[in-house]
């Protein structure tokens, strides 16, 4: 499998340190050359590039920042080759999706947003027309908001969009979940301030016809700790099950 | 799109319902007659058939049981043509899997087992090898069990394999679970009778190396009390998922 690296950080590091077994060739781009030098030495099947489009590569890879999905989706999807994005952040901007969703309409391509960070929207992805309202609830150490609080506070209550605007630091959980549930006003954001805990917990909570769902989430942090472990775990369960004959879940 | 369903009941008519607008044929089997006849009537692009493989077919699906998986599967995959199946509990029969396993090193199928009646399978697809137990707490009212308690009561604690034994109604969830972190020994089950609750509650723990995750399932039942509105719904979420050009979650 070849898979085009459009980001050499963090994340790609976990990718890569997982998918060895799997990966033939690694195009990496990024514009710190240190990080690339890095990984190449790690991983010596992992190659320096250009931004190209090949037959040759089976899937690019977004692990880098909303900008860097908003440079590249395009040329890639224009070209029918399939996409894993991790920053979905990107999709809050209504004219970029507005253009990936007409492209699509005339390309073979795929876009695979992974769950990242969070989970159970295979729930999201059972139940869609079905749900009232999704709320995701984020609670993080005072010192995240550079805050002092003794009792929990709240922060922050509104909508998907509202919250791309004040945290844009918690965007990708919450257009993720829109995306998933393929509306932008379903979602509703609560973040909070909470001296109780020490690593950041999220919850989400599904109302639908079909039944209710609360999904806790307490992620470790990667080796960066702007990162949780799982986000780049995502885009390894994807790429697993995509090769496996036996795919469980929705 | 062409689906051939194994099983004529209340989750094929779910189905059928919420997918009118993309199937153009639905083949029916089923050894009921009057199952078929009455969705020949509400659905009139509906078709009763036999057993048989063709490539006018997209999509086998099986919303029967344990033993119509054993029944059909292996012909399906041995014709490269792809199932999703909702009885995964035919999965727990170790000679079974291990047959399918073999046939598909050579077959272009893929099996498809979606949630089902659960969620949170995409954490457990991210994480996997992180993975070090699952514990699935079902909880019902005590007239699930023919039982009188007034305070809640464990009625088993095992492993997934000796709850097939002793709780074979419980079977698909804890198999699902199972197949998707390919393990049969991680997954725990634990059953209670709760005269607290009036419907059934299923809480899923994952504990894993990049962290913690908790999913509470609090279905509301179908036509059929004895299956869940959501089981069905993940079906035709996979459908759509499948057809769609941005795909959300692992």
């Amino acid at each position: 499998m070849n898979i085009f690296f459009i980001g050499a950080g963090n994340c790609t590091e976990i990718i890569l340190e997982k998918m060895q077994n799997c990966i033939k060739k690694a195009y990496l781009l990024d514009y710190d050359v240190e990080k690339i030098n890095f990984l190449k030495e790690k991983f010596h099947f992992c190659i320096e590039s250009d931004f190209f489009i090949s037959d040759d590569i089976d899937f690019y890879v977004e692990c880098a920042s909303v900008e860097a999905v908003k440079k590249y989706t395009e040329n890639i999807i224009r070209n029918n080759k399939n996409i894993i994005i991790l920053s979905s952040g990107a999709f809050s901007d209504f004219d970029f999706r507005n253009n990936v969703e007409n492209i699509l309409k005339n390309s073979r391509s795929q876009i695979f947003i992974p769950s990242g960070a969070i989970g159970g929207i295979d729930i999201i992805n059972s139940l869609k027309d079905e749900i009232n309202s999704i709320t995701i609830e984020t609670r993080k150490p005072p010192l995240s908001f550079n805050m002092i609080n003794t009792k929990e506070e709240l922060i922050f209550y509104g909508t998907a969009e509202e919250a791309i605007k004040n945290y844009p630091k918690n965007i990708n959980v919450a257009i993720t979940l829109s995306m998933a549930v393929e509306s932008f006003d379903k979602v509703k954001v609560k973040i909070i301030s909470d001296p109780k805990i020490i690593k950041n917990i999220h919850k989400i909570f599904i109302d639908s016809k079909a039944g209710k769902y609360e999904i806790k989430i307490e992620n470790n942090p990667s080796n960066n700790p702007k990162t949780s472990l799982m986000a780049p775990l995502s885009v390894v369960g994807f790429l697993k099950k995509f090769n496996n004959s036996i795919k469980v879940g929705v």
